[in-house]
């Protein structure tokens, strides 16, 4: 059921195509004719698939006539060596909308991966897993739904579609609940309000003027569970700061609701994926 | 005097910032009005510093009126807690493109910084350390120009600008000398024409037709060696193939003139930088 | 506080000018050449002002000599004959620009005027007044901006950034509890869930299953006191359906919070303003 | 035969679907998968409808697999409650694009029932009903479409296509003489020259150098009288000026060909039209 | 008085520009820092200069910091040798722009140059000289600017803005009659209407029905003084087809207003100009 | 096997059909319906064709109904009369294409035709001829494609993927040998080094440092000769500067390699050609 419309990620994809192509593939052209082929998408190491539907849009956007079969689908796991699909189209087709098509899928994929193995570690506990906006310029659409492949669920998307009031708008505002106050007024009403907080006068100052949400940002475990204690099942509760693969364990089991990890889309290594096998027929 | 033009960079950041800003930033625009404000960029932990150009164009695109004091410039070597440059400008300017503007200047400076950390180790071999095109989508032209700023070298910016014959182009063409003849009568004849090699005798013949680059293509050290000879100054060689932190010190002294190594943009974590002490006045 | 992007508005201004100007604006150029002037704007009736820098920028875009000289800001209360600004530049700029600069400004202004009538009639009641998405298409915008402007409150701005259930959604999952269960798990965490319900039963559905805004289309006064009874302040109450100046003021003192109209956005005049007085100079 | 060119009116409607969906519309995606539907569009009030190309094309754009039957056309009259058509498609397409679609066609067929009602009322006298500039930002294809499906005519599109010398034009060409001939030099000479004239003199130089069009522009009944006793069947005569549906009909019988009115464009409620009667099928 | 809109034209340059530089001038950013430079524009050849606007725009869109100063205007005569002008600015934004601003100026002059002398051949002649749409695509409001410059009329600017019935369109419409009674009723009214002859039969029937101008379409001289008779006066007259510095100025004296040729935007030869005498300084 | 790639040539195709058409095809629209039609393109004088790819995208990018047959194909002679193809389609948009079509075509034609006689000539001689970048600015991809079909060879595409080394960037490097050293430094290793020299001694000092390419700019037939004989076979030799039609062949056994000329793409008349018969039928 999770989406990437074409009408938001072609222009995306259109632009990536460009940026390897000025004017030809000179090596292609070079050296086939109108030859028709088809290529296997091979795993090369162990990990969960995200991506699927952009690596086809890109041959797609290339080509009326291309492809696809594909033996695993977005979500799945791959073992290293396993065939995740063929396409079949131009020869020319394949060979110069590969790299494009590899470089959106392997990092999709990758996240895809990392996500996972963080979620999977946090199975049995009641905390859930979130993104953030520290996503690479002009992938946040694919990144996003690449964590939610992963089984990790989204923060906002952007600065227009959620309130998350840190302390330099505290700051400004002259104060938590002066904050919550004016940003209730402004926004749309359909947004939450969340609030960053640094100590507990700031968490209880948040509670006091009814925020939805409370990030405890960067606190001790100590002061976290004192935090839970304040808020008293009246805000729901995000974790952040500097969490990843190597601390984020320690979370479990406080009574909070989410951690949020930037590390899930800047950390994770892309997946090893290839086109393997090009048959050329007339 | 490596270059980031406006005319090429505007319309990627343009869109990278509308990715983060639907229509309004809700909550800097809820609490902040037109108080002016300066803000610090800190180094987070030790590193190359790229990208500033980038960050500075960010914050300009949003406002005609905002300034910047550096005391850090592309290449330079920062510590953990290092001052970078003050901006100054609109409080909800600095706020509203701070994400943005270092989402772009981590990744490059982190790029630069892995990369430095490889060619510092090749320094006194005769090795240069070259990218690849598995680049962040929309990303090319900011990944290759840290690769850059880190000490590597360029390999051709995309499939038009440069001719490399991989094992598919030449099954196609049918063999390597036939791929050879035809990609120097079909490309621009300012293309130097580079052929992927996996064996010793693609090698021989790659060189028997005029190669001007010869590519070791996941080959053993003893292979490369025996290759080094055959080709012998008669054309450049670039090895390729997993090459990473891990192993690329094994290909020192071997008579080769490059490696290439995707992993430089694509396994460098971002470094880790912050917009810090925000003071407004008016 | 409220804010208008440049960022965002230019690309939409822009094919608003170029829809306006194919190649040339054959009548001033034919007659026109480097004269400078100055013209005056001026009400011809009375409403409140919304859109200045929207006027604004058409000319900036057109010019990078214009200056603005204004008496009445967005918000202001102008009578007929009232003078809201001056504007001085190349004659044949503001020639040019007129026509596009007041199309955004009157319909903007008409959209304020027509809200701050209902707001004012509503003034004493607990109730506020919502927009809703039936904006004309590329106007969103402007047009939500001059809601606020005018004193109402934006709902969702887009499909993306809210989540309202309606009977289709309803229908498809399976009920009122379904949809939001899955809404729940699907979007971003930071959203509302808000249930179009058509009658009590759904109500206690919805607020059976957390909703946080309940919207009661389309029913009689006598149901819509029964459902404020049933949700007794566990979530937040609009009212919504052909709801207008017409009839509007009969939702006040059930206890609702808020009613939603889309003819505040497709139903309000424009404002009658003129650019008056072009006075040549050298 | 009245044309909308997809090449022209593609880049619009996208950028409005763009502005309804940032990057998914979460409510449906969260509900609906791949089932397939039909729904009706049904008017909701009497009118003529105008639009339909239009309504279609933003699914069209959304999907390539989307059906339409209509039982009704532009230019067709259509009665409260009757079908106008059938869309068959993905449920999910046809929940997204639903209200881009009818914010088109509502105010398109708004203007063409409002246009048609001021021509039915002219219908037997010799007057032809203009529409003016004054469209909103980005609809003027829609808009100028629309009058002519009413049965208005178009006046000239834009300031590139059209020769109107106005008040200040003239001012600046130093008097009605000087700006036409001007004006005949310059703009390529299919172009018909138009002057707005305020008394008799302005209309008796005018006719004098050979304009094309002359406007009566805020006329009393008696000066336009003697104005077209003065002009003799010379020029084309178009009155204009606070034209609306209260006061059009005392144009009639005397002379005139043309009166204009900004009304038809900027006056016209939308049609009320909804989609109904969603069905889900697999 | 003859505009060139940036507006207008910026999307042109811009899209010349990011031809000419995928994404750095590697020769330039090798060599050159941040000195600065001035550098001549030089005629070397006779003709009339047309474009200066768009040299400058070119620079002006790479660099905020550039200056000019032109010795020479739009329309000028120049001679071989002759000083245009001098820009002064960044060497390496000079040596980017360089041959974009040239591609541009050459075109433009050596279109105005061609015109200029056919209209110079013409003068004492009744006869004016009017472009067509032979243009080249992406520089048609460039070459029509260019034709002003030289001396010539622009015929329509495109196919929305002038009505021309060719023999396909009356063939389609089933007579010359009818085709202009078609014509009047569909299209905007301030369209004057042309109609395409090839025969004295078609002629009479222009006339009968009012056409405002005839093209006279490959007729021969005695033909065209015929037509002329039969015309008296009651339209605007054409001449058309293969018309071309080798043949036009038989066209003269025979009571014809117009020749129309496309020779003169696709057979004009760019005016040799270069750029000389760069400068550097700091 | 040489490409045109839609990716790359619809934006500047759809540009151009926006050039010619507003909003409607006005006359078009008037006379004629839902007929079909086909049309026959003719050749008016002899000539090579090239260019069916982009004549055929123009079409298709107007309507998903339309059917070429081809009895000539890019790199075909054509005499005069000869048919070239059909076209089947609606005949409005047969009509309304028509000109933007051939504008393209006839000038790649144009420029096939002429580069063709220029490499007639050259045949049994060792030179080949190679374009510049003297292109008509947003048609370079079109017409360097053209140069190919006559049998030219391109030179770099623009000035990012090739490195020529001019006065300007030689006199800001400091020297010959400082300039090749910086840009071999800075340029990605895949661009060979292209240095144009004036005087003997700067092709020594080229040769010296290793250029891969020396151009002899306006040299005189002696001094090339003698430059031919330093150079000795270490480096590819171009000559350059002023050469046309008139004068090419002089160049012919000399022992230079290219030569380089700017009329191919500027001098060449458009080659002949129209559509005509056009047949409706339902």
């Amino acid at each position: 059921m999770i989406e990437l419309n074409n009408i938001i990620i072609d222009p995306l994809i259109l632009s990536a195509i460009r940026e390897d192509i000025t004017y030809d593939d000179v090596s292609t052209s070079a050296v086939v004719s109108d030859e028709k082929a088809t290529v296997d998408i091979i795993a090369k190491e162990d990990g969960i698939i995200a991506g699927l539907a952009v690596f086809k849009r890109v041959f797609e956007l290339l080509s009326d006539e291309v492809d696809f079969s594909f033996t695993k689908h977005d979500g799945d796991f791959v073992k290293d060596k396993e065939l995740i699909g063929t396409v079949r189209g131009l020869a020319k087709v394949l060979l110069s909308g590969e790299r494009v098509a590899l470089n959106y899928l392997q990092r999709m994929s990758g996240i895809a991966t990392y996500t996972n193995r963080m979620v999977e570690r946090l199975s049995g506990s009641e905390i859930k897993l979130l993104d953030t906006r520290k996503t690479t310029p002009n992938m946040r659409v694919f990144e996003k739904y690449a964590v939610k492949i992963g089984g990790g669920l989204n923060h906002r998307y952007n600065l227009s579609d959620g309130v998350l009031l840190k302390d330099n708008h505290i700051g400004a505002a002259g104060g938590v609940g002066a904050a919550i106050i004016k940003a209730r007024e402004y926004a749309p009403f359909v947004r939450k309000i969340e609030v960053e907080t640094e100590n507990l006068e700031m968490v209880r100052e948040a509670i006091g003027h009814g925020a939805d949400i409370i990030m405890l940002d960067n606190m001790s475990i100590e002061m976290i569970k004192e935090a839970v204690e304040i808020i008293g099942g009246k805000a729901e509760i995000e974790c952040s700061g500097n969490i990843d693969f190597s601390n984020f364990e320690k979370y479990k089991n406080l009574g909070i609701d989410y951690i949020s990890s930037g590390s899930i889309t800047y950390a994770a290594k892309p997946l090893d994926i290839s086109m393997k096998n090009l048959q050329l027929f007339n």
